[in-house]
């Protein structure tokens, strides 16, 4: 087992109306003017935000709204929100969306008090030293960025996607309610599912066979998700399964599912550059290239695909073949993403071929132009990127 | 799944060496002046204590030391802990050992600005308001409380055992290296499994069937420890085993593993008493009652001993009869229970026939004379906490 370290400071508070808490909870958590950040008209229509602005006014809360979030969160709202905290001394933030949002609200945090421009930030050319504290109301279980360190943000000029990870990303709070998910499209919640699974794969899929009570938390992680969404899938109101699903998003990546493992990440990475180059759903692109990635570098742990393909996937051993069992499972993983939805390549990602041009761009974007690797189960160069998007065609 | 709050703010730092980063947490953490909290002479014997009064010294952390902690925790202790923090200004508490040392801490944190008796407190009479902040550097798996809100404190002058839980009590680190814990004899090795186990099975046995992912965290935490443990008592400097074992009591404690359910603690509750008439370990004493609780209540939830038996334990299940393949599981736990060298009846604990006078004794304890139930599966009055013990005899 690897050295680690784990913190998930995060306040869960978990069930039913919890949302009328959160004027109570800002207060708890010394804010007084909050930035009230959301998406788009879902949360208006809901009744959501009225419910949110009654529990702040009642708890003497000032704020100002600032919707508009799109997935893929853009850096120009963000740096629209970093103008609105300076001028109208926001001391805490407020997300009431899903990972976007939450997202959106990470990056005002860490440009408010940063002297240069946020994207800076992003580029990882400088760090943040203080932060504005956040909370968030979630109403999309996938991102995982309620309880988690990082924030993934779209820079609209030249389409690229970059991650900025910091302990201070970590929420104050989290209030999550499962029944703010009911009205989630099958389609939404489908990517979720996708998202939260691939979170935990991402921890799951290493060279470290050595920290079995990990392994057998992100196995309980797994299976719980895959069946659950069938559930919701066809009963979308049915409580428990939302709520397990929503309390798995927060476990698959608040680093539980990683501890003393090394993270892989290259699917998260190959995946950034297909939604920042064809601004497709995050969870759909991950299904779109995961089993090509599988292939591609499975011969590095066959042993860990055959368990994942046997504990997970309830396929059963070929005892002739660890190969086989591997195999078996990428296939019985991919026949899941059909069975919710999700495209398991490229071209049903995103309704045509692909052409040569666009793969050796997202290889070159992905690999900073040949100057960096992604993954860690196997070490991919600019070539093997294209080559996984090849496959993934 | 029932509404739950999780809050589990502890900064872990897990693997070798990482005592050695105690002064710099300290430091990070606002301490100037500490009390440096231990045991026996174990800590002193290999070392630790050097260690950490090195590590203190190079951040510039003053300190005073407070050993002779024992098992079971003494009130009168902590009462000497309270005077010394007053008389010395002490700022940060860093208990260096076990759930006792811990424990320990936690009493005197609590104690240390409340203007009454420490004892109140865990009578439940008052509550503090002003708590000072703990560390610690784990040096046996068991208790828990190295993430937990708990804290249990005997009062030897009429041999009480009661517990205090307060969010305060988190610790705001927790040092854990397995090779610290490389020496604990096997007896010890195997009540602390048994405590992890215990902590994780008080919440998993309850009506709730509603929180899959609760239920399969839980049963990943009981087999894997189940399995390490006999992996450790052949081969007491097995790291990965050893780190698994400490990660495991960790999670097992911090609340994740009763997210959605309520707990029973019945066992516990019985436990208490034994310990605080015989001066048993704990974990042994859970051992010693745990299949007669199992027995005098299982009927309330038959299907979840049968899934325990057939997920944890390994049994067959009995498509015939859910009863007998609960009744198998209990006894495949009492069969683990002895080849890791714990009792499973109350006379291999103690070494005697228990009397009936003192099991009428530790029901009316444990009831408070009869004023007050245990247990949530079932709820138990003092004449079934005397028909346990009876069973249990």
């Amino acid at each position: 087992m690897k050295d680690f370290k784990y913190y998930a400071p995060t306040h869960v508070v978990f069930g039913k109306n919890t949302e009328n808490q959160v004027g109570e909870l800002v207060k708890k958590h010394n804010g007084k003017k909050v930035l009230l950040h959301y998406g788009g008209q879902s949360a208006i229509k809901s009744g959501l935000l009225d419910r949110v602005e009654n529990s702040l006014k009642q708890s003497g809360i000032e704020y100002v709204k600032l919707g508009g979030v799109v997935p893929n969160p853009r850096v120009s709202l963000v740096r629209k929100g970093i103008e609105i905290c300076k001028n109208e001394n926001i001391d805490f933030l407020l997300a009431v969306g899903g990972g976007s949002v939450i997202d959106s609200c990470k990056a005002i945090s860490s440009g408010r008090f940063f002297e240069g421009d946020v994207w800076e930030l992003y580029l990882k050319k400088a760090k943040a030293t203080k932060y504005l504290p956040i909370g968030c109301i979630l109403t999309i279980p996938a991102a995982g960025s309620e309880m988690s360190d990082g924030s993934v943000i779209t820079n609209e000029d030249g389409g690229f996607k970059k991650d900025y990870c910091v302990d201070e990303f970590r929420c104050k709070f989290a209030i999550m309610n499962p029944e703010l998910t009911y009205t989630l499209p099958a389609w939404q919640t489908a990517c979720g599912a996708t998202d939260i699974m691939m979170h935990t794969m991402e921890r799951y899929f290493s060279k470290d066979d050595d920290m079995e009570i990990t392994d057998s938390i992100a196995e309980a992680v797994l299976r719980t998700v895959k069946e659950q969404v069938q559930i919701v899938l066809k009963n979308p109101t049915d409580y428990n399964s939302r709520a397990q699903i929503m309390w798995s998003g927060s476990l698959a990546h608040n680093d539980l599912t990683g501890c003393g493992t090394s993270g892989d990440w290259a699917t998260h990475n190959l995946e950034h550059e297909l939604s920042g180059m064809f601004d497709v759903s995050h969870g759909a692109g991950l299904a779109a290239v995961w089993g090509s990635w599988a292939r591609y570098t499975r011969s590095e742990n066959m042993a860990r695909f055959a368990r994942f393909a046997v504990n997970v996937m309830g396929v059963k051993q070929d005892f002739k073949s660890l190969e086989q069992t591997a195999e078996a499972g990428i296939v019985a993983m991919e026949n899941f993403y059909h069975s919710i939805g999700m495209p398991t390549s490229i071209h049903e990602l995103i309704g045509r071929e692909i052409t040569e041009k666009e793969i050796l761009e997202m290889a070159d974007k992905c690999s900073n132009y040949g100057q960096q690797t992604i993954g860690c189960l196997k070490v991919l160069s600019r070539e093997d990127m294209a080559a996984i998007y090849r496959l993934a065609k």
